[in-house]
């Protein structure tokens, strides 16, 4: 009885926000009701949980160009195929490998620790042997970039700024630069390493990875994060204005090509096959953890809607493309893969967006689409509110392998996770299947369920060639 | 004006309780009303989180045995001398030394995944090259101590029993006997290694180390425990029915003899210099963090909470003896030697306490003292009231290092901290200076400074040869 009121509400406002549709309304009142159903449903429903473990279980850690990238892919095609996605296909992406060594580092003086230590991605070796020598420390890559090259010159640099815990995870951006640039710096100036407080919000002693920039045309150095504990340990050693130095050995380093696959799951469209509302996660993931968090849980709830959507819903007017990425963490070598191969077909892509931010709960939509489209976002925003979602505005990004069809002008959305602890485990050995909440994840995938179903199911556009305002 | 209001009281209510005392009264007013004023000052005090930061940054990790253990010997007598302690003495400790080597461990079959292991304390190595071979999982270590020989012979179990978490840390106990045994009922039944859960409560890759039981003359096969999300992975292979298979490699062993010293710092008494208020920390800590809150932080609050008496309320009637036990981990070493040295001398030890668990909030006072002494145990129960912290019983024991003593029928006390989060960290690389708040700290110290203050400055005896009721 409560669904029946909310779909007369629904219905009635869905009218009025599109009266220049043909027939009065978006989508039939059964179709919604169809959709607000299994929206419900997906609230209990274990397919993504059991398809995240699954990932962790059965693959677990998968960095790109590893053996378990190959064991990822297998997966994925497998995964598809038994969930009956009507069309399977693996297409190829060849990047240059990068592969994690030894890594450790210890402080010699003035009091002597181990450190627990992580090489940046990307980031050149030390000499197997290791390096050794005195650390110069700064609170900020500002400061370091403004450093007198003299001071830095024969030295170890380490940037203490701790990244702040926001739900919105607003924390990184404002934190991360450190991480990217950290090594070029340094070595600009002479530094022979880079050693930054991780990027992160916990005081684990399971430092953060993560890529940094690298260009071969740049000089730099080899450079590690330490963790939050262990930068806590160094800043209190500086605080004694004792000569601190540290020995380092990272053997991180490029190792060739290596040509993994974007696997790509279409439920195929009844009218439009050839135009896709595109959906997905990375399939890669860091070495340290079993990439539960990043991204695997990403995988279960695009999957597991996609999967839903057909089962109950049926064919939809447009195809359904769930792509799981190759090579985000250090390339994003699947997104540009697929956007050579597919540019000449943008206008086919028609939505797009990622889930690449744990598993917490969502609570705000953010799209970026034409005007004319809003009704439709309306519509989406109307079945998202029992879940605790709210519509935020029409200027959002969405998850990092869309940056070159969204760079194309493919509209996109954004279902907002909330991030609180996202930053405690992202990139660390922590990311494991543990810190995911089986109906945190379920209320993802109901809300995925609704944006797409509603994308898929519409023959109006969304807009092409957006730029943003 | 708040404060004079509760001396009164408390006042009376010591006059009450101590009918039988000659002067009517078991303490002055102004030593009640020093005392007092004390407490509220300790709250705000920062010694104890200094001593706390200065052993875990300049020393650090410091297992029994190692180059830490003299390192913090020296820096446990150079800052008694530096804060004033009376005498300060180092008693030899000597003890089969035990050392930690390789540790690693990987799933072979099903699905390869690097576990984190770390290797229980006590425990006998695999060979250089490790072993490897099929695992047999428990429950519980019931479940292992009944299962049949034939079953467990030539492989590797496993117990995935799952400790509680309790404000008093109840948990450890029902959960601790697996780490302290599987080793010695896996060799029994003819198994090559045991593997336990971590004896812990997070969800961190920061496997929990701690002492098995050993005794050359049992049995044994090396023996570690992996982090509770490892532990995790593992259950969720068994679920699939298929043959796990584990290498693993732990080159710990024992490593000839040592020896060590418990460091002793003396507040004298003006009356009975030879009485003895014993109070203290452990000194040594496993290797894996820095021993911040096991126990660096036992250091911090007892060392402080002498200092600051001896500062403020000047010499009191009896001897604080502030010991930093040798040796608490692996061997009891340091309580073990002490008794020995000292067991024609029991009955000059008063009472005596070890602040062991960290530093949480205290909650509760608990004593095993004669009933002759609860009126003094009365008035720091009183004391002890505007501090959040409530009388429990009188049945308490004391840390570790106080069981030789208070087997020898020494009268004990217990300050009980909050232990929520104690088993996060407990035993792991994790134990770290980040864990403590300075808040929390300080209200430990002002808590042992009214039952340390009261207990020395009293001729009063709280019980001889007491046993357990």
């Amino acid at each position: 009885m409560k669904l029946m009121i909310g779909l007369a509400a629904l219905s009635l406002n869905a009218f009025t926000v599109s009266a220049h549709d043909s027939d009065g309304a978006l989508y039939s009142n059964e179709f919604l009701a169809d959709v607000v159903e299994l929206r419900d449903q997906a609230l209990s429903h274990p397919l993504a949980y059991d398809l995240t473990e699954s990932l962790t279980t059965e693959v677990g850690a998968r960095l790109a160009g590893s053996p378990g990238d190959a064991k990822a892919v297998a997966w994925g095609k497998a995964k598809f195929e038994s969930l009956g996605f009507d069309r399977v296909s693996l297409e190829p992406v060849t990047f240059d490998r990068w592969t994690r060594g030894v890594e450790t580092a210890e402080v010699i003086a003035p009091f002597p620790h181990q450190l627990a230590i992580t090489a940046l991605g990307r980031t050149l070796p030390t000499a197997e042997a290791g390096l050794q020598g005195e650390v110069i420390h700064f609170s900020t890559l500002a400061d370091l970039a403004a450093a007198d090259p003299d001071e830095v010159e024969g030295k170890i640099t380490f940037i203490s700024n701790r990244m702040e815990r926001h739900k919105d995870g607003s924390g990184y951006g404002k934190a991360v630069d450190a991480r990217g640039t950290a090594a070029q710096v340094t070595a600009a100036k002479g530094g022979i390493a880079a050693i930054i407080r991780s990027i992160g919000t916990d005081n684990n002693r399971t430092p953060h990875t993560g890529a940094a920039k690298y260009d071969k045309t740049i000089p730099s150095v080899p450079a590690g994060a330490i963790s939050n504990p262990d930068a806590d340990l160094l800043v209190n050693m500086f605080k004694r204005n004792l000569p601190v130095e540290i020995k380092l050995k990272l053997t991180s380093h490029w190792d060739g090509t290596y040509t993994s696959h974007n696997v790509i799951g279409d439920i195929l469209g009844n009218e439009l096959a050839d135009q896709f509302i595109v959906i997905g996660c990375h399939l890669d993931s860091w070495d340290l953890g079993t990439g539960a968090i990043d991204d695997a849980s990403g995988c279960g709830i695009t999957m597991a809607a996609a999967h839903l959507i057909k089962q109950h819903l049926g064919p939809l007017k447009r195809t359904i493309r769930v792509v799981l990425w190759a090579n985000e963490e250090y390339g994003l070598s699947g997104a540009t893969a697929y956007h050579e191969a597919h540019k000449n077909r943008m206008a086919q892509h028609i939505l797009g967006g990622e889930s690449d931010f744990g598993a917490g709960k969502i609570y705000a939509l953010g799209t970026r689409v034409a005007n004319a489209a809003l009704p439709i976002v309306n519509t989406m925003a109307e079945l998202l509110k029992p879940l605790g979602i709210e519509y935020s505005n029409n200027k959002s990004s969405s998850g990092a392998d869309l940056i070159p069809l969204r760079a194309a002008g493919m509209a996109v959305f954004g279902l907002k996770q909330d991030g609180t602890q996202y930053f405690d485990y992202h990139h660390t050995a922590n990311d494991t299947l543990d810190k995911i909440d089986r109906d945190e994840l379920a209320q993802n995938v109901a809300a995925w369920v609704v944006v797409t179903a509603l994308a898929a199911n519409t023959l109006h556009d969304f807009g092409f060639d957006l730029t943003d305002q």
